[in-house]
């Protein structure tokens, strides 16, 4: 059987895209192995989704995941490893080897955390090194961590692992933190985090488990050891895109680049939303606008194609 | 004094603009005379904005206002007369003959009901004609109305006022209803809805309250009279925009053009986000997302001329 759409992801843009596919009556299928994104694996409560004065995360990929259950969408838990352009559309081939049709996708399957690349990273995963600090968090406790990278994400963590970490290092390599001015205040009063700008982090190392990492002062271009027993990497992400690489174009960070208004690749009928595409605002609330845009775009696509 | 950032209108994208600017520190003032925009005038229970899914438009509307409250924002209830580009900035000059200025300015005022321009209608506002089925709907218990407009305004509309409405007539000029599949079933449940396509509305007439409307039949070229005690309009909105109109650029519906991705216009520091820009699809939550991404925008423009 041949879907009307199929929407990959279960982050904010695909499920906004479901919901709103499922009210304009699109036969439609959502792949996603889990629902969420990254707002399923950051820490720290949201206060920046309208309509939610503050909610964990969690708590609000819950309700975003029972909104989408109440529309009339099929939902296949699995990951998609390719996609096809055929004359009639799309076929869709995941790693359960299953395979799907449509006439339209949308793409919003958002980013993976980008990797440090230095070494003892790949080898301390899981032991130490961690990209999840809602999952990891909890095993550090008491303990002394460093926080790779001063956006956001890792301010956030900061203030998430803040109430069971006994001291908290952020490493910037710039030279100044890139973190909004609430999270700055935040990280402030809690009166036990360190910022070290300019660093760059050269090795991590330890035994069986995380014991220092080893960072280069970019100004004196002195070497530093820091001990420390849990490794945060917070330095941004990379889009989730392999699978459709040969269907769109991408900018210099990989990053889809679609139709202003519509949210359409290069392809015809291929949309993408969400952290993966181009957008330089990456939010909660944006990702859902571009959802909801992408999906009222596909049925206009469509509807004309029928 | 100076503000960082001036919002005009508080529907959700402006809304949204302050829960954003707010979290960025920026010294924010936000202008509406009431909160809520075309939700808090809307009919029927709101089901696709996500995370709740079915609250009424009111109850949406008084959460997003409790939301910006709780942000350093300022309120003045007032509305805009006139924005004025001025070397260092904005001035924004208030009906109730305020005077403020800023950096920066976001206008999200929305946009205003679109009148029919047909006799009798001007005559007979408040006395039969209504523009907001939510404040003016109950009046009209047990009588006969027409709804004229068959998008999804006018079949919200419908039904909303089934609750108490006898017999509603919803007047299409096109040769069918744009309304989406799922207000198509919903009315077609009702019972009591009556749809008249390729039907142009002439005249509205009554004495002292509407007691008929004419219309033409698009095909057949002949007039109709329908009696009916209510004409609730539905025919879209144009943009309230007035105040800007020397410092943007329209599209031929008034709308203001746009930069993709930051929402400014062709006025730098001066931003249009919501149902006013040229954006195709107007929806609670692509309003709150692009409210988003011009409140960022528009504090990366302020940081950078400080």
């Amino acid at each position: 059987m041949k879907y009307d759409l199929i929407i990959i992801g279960g982050g904010p843009a695909g499920i906004t895209a479901g919901i709103y596919a499922a009210r304009q009556k699109l036969n439609t299928l959502l792949i996603t192995k889990d629902f969420g994104g990254q707002v399923a694996k950051k820490a720290i409560d949201i206060e920046n989704y309208p309509g939610f004065e503050k909610i964990p995360g969690l708590d609000l990929v819950k309700k975003f995941e029972s909104h989408l259950k109440k529309q009339e969408v099929k939902v296949e838990r699995d990951e998609v490893g390719k996609v096809e352009k055929t004359d009639k559309g799309f076929l869709v081939f995941t790693e359960n080897k299953n395979k799907f049709s449509s006439t339209a996708v949308i793409v919003a399957s958002g980013s993976d955390p980008r990797p440090l690349e230095v070494p003892g990273e790949k080898e301390l995963i899981g032991k130490g090194v961690s990209y999840c600090s809602v999952c990891d968090g909890p095993m550090f406790r008491d303990k002394i961590v460093s926080i790779i990278g001063g956006g956001n994400a890792g301010f956030e963590t900061a203030v998430f692992l803040s109430n069971y970490i006994k001291k908290i290092y952020i490493l910037e390599c710039g030279s100044e933190v890139k973190a909004d001015k609430a999270n700055q205040e935040l990280v402030k009063k809690l009166g036990k985090v360190e910022i070290i700008t300019n660093s760059a982090l050269r090795e991590i190392k330890g035994k069986n488990f995380v014991e220092e990492i080893v960072y280069e002062d970019l100004k004196s271009k002195k070497t530093n050891n820091l001990k420390v027993e849990g490794v945060f990497v917070e330095i941004g992400s990379q889009p989730a895109t392999s699978f459709v690489k040969d269907l769109v174009d991408f900018n210099e960070r990989d990053e889809i680049k679609i139709e202003c208004e519509t949210y359409q690749t290069k392809t015809p009928g291929l949309f993408a939303v969400g952290d993966l595409n181009v957008g330089k605002y990456k939010q909660i609330v944006t990702a859902c606008g571009e959802g909801a845009k992408a999906a009222l775009a596909a049925y206009e696509y469509i509807k004309k194609l029928k």
